[in-house]
């Protein structure tokens, strides 16, 4: 027997429809590639994304039709992805930081039909154009007066001229919740990109759990700037949570130096902010350079690679500010696991509830998880077996587009398929879930783990460390035994000899790197993670001492 | 084209099944008629509420089949909800305050297979049992040591020695997620009473907003004690919500006095609550007495009937607790809106703050809602303009069970339906919504509308007013003018003229009852509410003083 309540399909167009009818004040704020600090709000952006919708529409944009973008955190931005989803075509985020050849080689796996960008990325756009034959249109998202011309790019459209084509008259489509709305490829740093479809429900589903008090938390009292980027699973879907729950928005452009998003922070009243590590680590040292404060920061999601210790605990200790320790994934749209605090938690010692915060944290509702060995086995939840993490949840891919890499899942033994992180993990007996490395990663010496992370974690704590990575080098005897890579401070002195000591009663005697190598900078991928192919490629001709 | 994301069904039995892996050991508090506190866990109910299932599958209970109850808050009757609704049958809560006749009457719509009872009430069972065929067993909710006997009602089974006979063995089946799950009739003033039949998609959806920080904003480090009954429109979605965030729930049993309420508060430490208003007077009424404190409670959601503004104040200013003003119906899951500030109203004086709580609040995300004349125009949000309140949305009724009183929906110019609430409401530019009345209560005065609910909240405030009710009464010129209707506390002295005077200058002229009447006591229905169809027919022989 079906129930009898309205049959009212879950789509992002009505995110942004009830934010302009019940928040049509709350302001969007942009710093733009025009170099000024552009004001919009909830009602003014539905209308113009209509607008866009229906120029895109006449442009020819069908169904299914992907509309991608390069582009960096702002209004226009925000406009693509409500008019190309809520139209019914995808929008198809790309990560500027790929290399053009790869950029170009998903412009066609994907087969854009258009792709909008920011005229920070003119250059890339002349160095694939003429590869992309599929692309109808090449938007730029700037001003008409200060369109640019190329004679390498058939087709430049100017943004403002498309959409000022379109009607405020469109009204968004009622369509299938489970059609397409967002494309975005995995950095894939083997095989080929792969690109993670992402339909409405999946996304509205994804955008209410992550609303939650025990995830992102967020609501109409916040002011949020994204500084993990659109083009980098959704900004962790904080485009459809803001504008769910009603918050004021703010887009920092293309400038994430500590000082420019500080400034935004301070200028705009910013209470909630999201992003990697790396970012943070710029604008903390900014600030303590200048002995600044935050006003009116409260609480930052920190993701997409491990917050280290120390900084959760300077974030909270120095500037009063919560860190909300992140997991998740590209596949995984992407939030998996939160680190908050229980109601269990609340009598503990600092030093004890500082260790929760530490790890990934907590499925939010919507999200199962186990770890298993490497026969699929599940593993126990204690805190210290660690295996390989699967996920399964209405917003985790069940397949890639175009089934490429065929089908990436596990079935149980009830035949429900599990999706591999590709990460190995431990869950404690509260299921708090704590990533000890990537399964490439984990250094494999005389058939135990060594977590490659937790060594790296724990010399970022050492006071002259800028930097730090941990790779395996092959062994004679162990198989693999850990190998640390460091940046040091400016100025700071530090040796071999400190370093491998400063390991001492940390960690198990067997889990110490059997060398330090110095270097002047760790390569980073283009999401901002440490790159260990690479390092692993520099490292190829380096022997460990009592190997040599 | 189709995403890509795992196809899952949005289940109930999904909710209870996470709560059992990742919140496991949280507790589940209840005050049993046993007299004794029972102590479970998710795990444990979960448990149980397979077993369950599988007594109630071996009995014969099949997809769509209703199970109803007639039970207080407690861990039996969560596990029926979860055990009913989770293997596909649905779990029908009755009212126990409405009239045996109407029981055996909804009993006998619903067509119920089975109805299981608190042995408080017995004797219901024992008056309707005969005239209910269809019902195969009575289940009483009881130890078995403790069974009753009654030779009134054949098929009288031990509700735990039905759960002994169902293997842990069984596991949830994958439903369609637009299967019924509830089944929920409104007391109806007018009419047959009319069941609304919640879907599973519909109760996740919207435990999930529910859940969200402008809501209800629960979380794992909250203690919910739901005051508001299951029977009463699923005790607001908390059965769903508390397993959804991993909150310990503590359920009171019979005893909703001041003085239980107040010690299962403080013995269990509960931070959260949520219930009518009628409850919260006289627990505050209990606590004064007593010069008790809360050293716990935070919030509490208050609805069912509009919160009186002095309660708002009165538990803020002299408890620290925050009041969630909140508005719902069967129809709608039960939430609509509900009152939290926005970051547009945190540097507002104290006492503009407190005008934006008093109002019923602000849709939460799923909900759309409008006011419109009698003609079906939309009325401008201007805080002042009022006319009929209607919704829509993924938890709002498309129509009644068996298509009882047929389509209640009306069309608006896309063809979109919307709900009628029989509510009358501004709603303020900022999108707060006030029901000023219902429209049937509404006093209509030279054409003009009068709310009663305002005069009522106003006599509230009279400080020797215990209660107070306003109802039209018929009138010569104006068509139909204002009684006030009040019970004064005890010993308190106050006159017909103090309470005409004290509205002087609080509202319009034209809004000042015409006469005010004393009573020993106002007639509430079962659900708390003031019953004025019962205050219209006390006074139908009653004339006002310039009209005799």
């Amino acid at each position: 027997m079906q129930g009898l309540m309205m049959d009212m399909p879950l789509l992002i167009s009505t995110i942004l429809q009830q934010a302009a009818r019940h928040f049509g004040d709350v302001e969007i704020v942009s710093r733009r590639v025009e170099g000024d600090i552009h004001r919009t709000d909830y009602r003014g952006l539905e209308t113009r994304a209509r607008r866009l919708a229906d120029a895109l529409s006449k442009a020819g944009v069908a169904d299914g039709d992907r509309v991608a973008t390069l582009a960096w955190n702002g209004y226009r931005h925000m406009e693509l992805y409500y008019a190309a989803g809520g139209m019914g075509g995808v929008i198809h985020t790309i990560n500027p930081r790929l290399h053009p050849d790869q950029i170009a080689w998903i412009v066609n796996h994907a087969e854009d039909k258009f792709l909008a960008f920011d005229i920070t990325f003119l250059p890339i756009i002349e160095a694939i154009a003429a590869r992309c034959p599929n692309v109808k249109g090449w938007i730029a998202m700037i001003d008409p007066d200060r369109q640019p011309s190329s004679d390498k790019i058939p087709g430049l459209i100017n943004y403002e001229a498309l959409l000022d084509g379109g009607s405020a008259d469109y009204r968004w489509p009622t369509l299938d919740e489970n059609s397409a709305v967002g494309l975005c490829y995995t950095s894939g740093t083997t095989g080929n990109p792969k690109g993670a479809l992402y339909s409405h429900r999946s996304s509205v589903i994804h955008a209410y759990a992550a609303a939650l008090p025990d995830a992102m938390g967020a609501s109409s009292r916040d002011v949020i700037l994204p500084v993990v980027p659109m083009f980098h699973v959704n900004a962790w879907g904080l485009p459809y949570v803001a504008p769910m729950v009603g918050a004021k928005l703010v887009f920092p452009g293309q400038h994430l130096d500590g000082q420019s998003i500080y400034e935004l922070f301070e200028q705009e009243g910013v209470t909630y902010s999201a992003g990697v590590p790396t970012v943070w680590l710029g604008l903390l040292q900014y600030m303590r350079s200048k002995s600044l404060r935050f006003s009116t920061l409260k609480r930052t999601v920190i993701g997409g690679s491990a917050c280290p210790p120390a900084m959760i605990r300077s974030f909270r200790d120095d500037y009063g500010v919560e860190v909300i320790h992140a997991w998740g994934m590209t596949e995984l749209s992407p939030l998996g696991t939160l680190a908050k605090l229980q109601a269990r938690h609340q009598g503990l010692p600092d030093e004890a509830q500082q260790k929760v915060l530490e790890k990934q944290g907590h499925v939010i509702f919507g999200i199962d998880m186990k770890i298993v060995d490497d026969q699929n086995q599940e593993l126990p939840w204690d805190g210290s077996s660690f295996g390989n993490l699967l996920v399964r949840g209405p917003w985790v891919v069940r397949e890639y587009f175009k089934s490429e890499g065929g089908n990436p899942l596990v079935d149980d033994e009830e035949g429900h398929g599990w999706f591999p992180t590709g990460d190995v993990a431990t869950i404690d007996s509260d299921g708090y879930m704590q990533i000890t490395d990537r399964s490439k990663d984990v250094i494999k010496s005389g058939g135990e783990w060594i977590s490659s992370i937790d060594l790296e974690n724990l010399a970022l704590a050492h006071p002259a460390v800028a930097n730090a990575a941990v790779i395996g080098i092959a062994h004679p005897k162990w198989d693999e035994r850990p190998l640390l890579i460091v940046v040091k401070k400016p100025d700071a002195k530090v040796d071999r000899k400190d370093l491998i000591e400063f390991y001492d009663g940390k960690v198990a005697k067997w889990w110490i790197p059997d060398d330090v190598q110095f270097v002047d900078e760790i390569p980073l991928g283009a999401t901002g993670k440490i790159l260990k192919t690479r390092l692993r490629e520099l490292f190829a001709d380096y022997r460990l001492p009592d190997a040599a």
